[in-house]
């Protein structure tokens, strides 16, 4: 069964390639750029200026295969797929939430990017904190090495592993 | 350009219809329901025991269409679809963030739900405080609807409109 879904707009960032871009919003506090709504999709955005943050939907569009492990960029161990945020995902669907700073016609401003330049666009929601916060009380091995995330950047790891998908236990 | 994904397992709840499901997990305090893994792709499950939350993103199949501007369940105003969460969406990519109670083997039992059963499941991640919350100091139009969340069900508006895009605006 294949589920098909199609560009809403395009992200625009500073961040040519996997390369140094900042892990997680985060990581790239301050960092600006735009989200470009295709002008179909446009009255969509009715609204959206009320929310200091958006969460954007988007599809990691550089990864061309999958890993079930993978060692995450905090860590050293090979964790599970789902355990980790990295793109090289069965279905390679990104998830930031970022500040939105301003909105001018089909153009989304904001701040706080982990997103590489290019980057298609599957869906935009408000963020609400109601919704969108939980109160974990458990990180799994994210625990010990979150203090690690403003000095990590993408060191190219997923995007140059076109066969790592075999060796770690997919059919791909 | 298409986007194709398929789903890596499936949602199980006690909701039948979407005809008074919650409206968010929050609404849905307590229900009890599973994510049952494709054998698949259950390697990609470990160690995703140590987190206490997972985020899942999943297909709302229901929906036959969209709307640009619909009505969100909490307001009594039409807004964009991307200021809103309701299902009718371009991309009709559905985000939840749910206790995990504990891991069976292909089995992940969940807790606060607002899913109809049998949806396709997307794509599971470990939910990180760090990375999932933010400084929202904006909510928009739901500033002043939130307080209606834990009383709000579904009314079955989304997929009982099959041909409302057209009256709003999309293409489709």
């Amino acid at each position: 069964m294949k589920i098909s879904f199609r560009p809403i707009g395009v992200v625009k960032t500073p961040f040519q390639e996997p390369q140094g871009t900042p892990i997680q919003p985060q990581a790239g506090a301050g960092v600006e750029g735009s989200v470009e709504i295709y002008p179909e999709f446009k009255a969509g955005l009715k609204d959206i200026e009320g929310f200091s943050h958006i969460v954007l939907i988007y599809h990691f569009h550089l990864m061309k295969t999958y890993k079930l492990h993978a060692k995450p960029f905090m860590d050293n161990e090979e964790r599970g797929i789902f355990a980790i945020r990295g793109p090289a995902r069965p279905n390679p669907i990104g998830l930031s939430i970022v500040e939105l700073v301003r909105v001018e016609d089909n153009v989304l401003h904001i701040r706080d990017l982990d997103i590489i330049d290019g980057t298609p666009l599957l869906d935009i929601k408000p963020y609400v904190p109601r919704f969108d916060e939980a109160n974990a009380v458990r990180t799994g091995w994210l625990k010990t090495n979150i203090h690690k995330l403003e000095e990590m950047r993408d060191d190219g790891r997923f995007a140059k592993q076109p066969q790592a998908s075999r060796k770690d236990g997919s059919d791909k």
